[in-house]
């Protein structure tokens, strides 16, 4: 029966719950109570199919939607099976920026809750950054100094980002500033063909992120919070010509 | 032939693109290069399945995928199809909510993330907000001032906080607010069953509300800020019974 109903459109104006939607409510409640915690195995697609008197189709759609969120993934080899996973393959940041795509969302916008979340990352990353984070740091600090292409130290420079929102021990914060830092990337490459004095701007962000790095590590959490929002205000400013405040 | 691959399970460890995912990858690769935007109509099924040489229940599926994300809606009645939409019905939430969820994410961080993020979307009511949105605030504390029953306070609370996020003009940050107020929603409801005295908490509540509304209807954006961060941290604190800060 399900199978009927499966071969509908995704139209349901007409109030009736689709088997596969059946199966999500019924996976995405035990998510939300609890129960279905990080790592634990679903039940087999045959038993979830008896329990909720659907089709196995109707489960393997389900598990295909909550798949494609990152919410649950495959085990491989034998003896494996689904399991919900945390945060899989980055699939939230990439949810993200299709809706930052369709919306339209200006990189105004995009800044201005760039500079909110970096500022409470990189405040955890003063607070709580160990030295091997740092040596991270240091790492892709070098590579930007030896890179002078602007594709590559454009993937450097977002690295960057992305490291310190790790560090830092807010793990939601760093998973929307990761996702957001992605979204501004092309723009930001695109905006880099353009400029005057790209050479020269680039000599900037490399300055200004070893200011970052050493704020870090001498714990100054009000330095490295001032010196993160300055930096992608100035950025911002010289690659859009136009004033963030 | 699509129809065998996608009888497996969602393991893709064997590196080949099932047909749903050449599908999803297409309209994906659409939205993000600018050629599908919001309102945009999709081509039928059977156009994209000649197109991508694959059946067209992969579509189908890819269709379910997307919808499920929010990013797709059918429109109803004859002559309609399948819209790309911006933000449709909290599904970007919801999923955020549920990775909330597996990743075991504390209060803590969820009240740090929730702070960031307020505080730029009240700055941003306060500097843009209409009469409108004012009376609409004033609404919703009319209707606080006399609910003294925990469920629908707490719903009347978080609606406050999503009208002042819709107010501002950064819709990013808005979305984002209203997810996390949302995820927060149950477990502030809990911590109210378990309080003290949750009649003195609640008209403290109305009082930090109303604070924040003249500020913003004063457009005054440091007190709106100030303001915004005292009432969450303080809420927090009585509420959890630790400081955090």
């Amino acid at each position: 029966m399900e199978g009927t109903k499966l071969g509908t459109n995704v139209d349901s104006a007409d109030g009736e719950v689709r088997a596969y939607e059946l199966v999500l409510r019924y996976i995405e409640a035990g998510i939300l109570e609890g129960r279905y915690g990080n790592g634990t195995l679903l039940p087999p697609e045959r038993d979830l199919a008896a329990l909720l008197r659907v089709g196995r189709p109707a489960v393997r759609e389900a598990i295909r939607v909550l798949s494609a969120q990152g919410l649950i993934a495959a085990s491989t080899g034998r003896g494996g099976g689904t399991r919900i996973v945390a945060a899989q393959d980055d699939a939230l940041g990439r949810i993200l920026r299709l809706h930052l795509a369709i919306a339209g969302q200006g990189i105004h916008d995009l800044t201005e809750t760039r500079i909110a979340l970096e500022k409470v990352s990189v405040a955890a990353a003063a607070r709580s950054a160990t030295e091997a984070d740092i040596a991270e740091l240091d790492e892709v600090l070098a590579a930007m100094a030896e890179d002078d292409q602007i594709e590559s130290f454009n993937s450097l420079d977002t690295e960057f980002h992305v490291l310190i929102a790790r560090a830092g021990s807010n793990s939601l914060v760093a998973d929307l500033t990761v996702a957001i830092r992605e979204a501004v990337k092309d723009p930001i490459r695109e905006a880099s063909y353009e400029m005057g004095d790209w050479q020269e701007f680039r000599l900037g962000l490399i300055e200004q992120h070893q200011g970052i790095r050493d704020a870090i590590a001498e714990r100054d959490v009000d330095q490295a919070v001032n010196l993160t929002e300055r930096h992608i205000r100035g950025a911002f400013h010289a690659l859009t010509g136009v004033s963030d405040d």
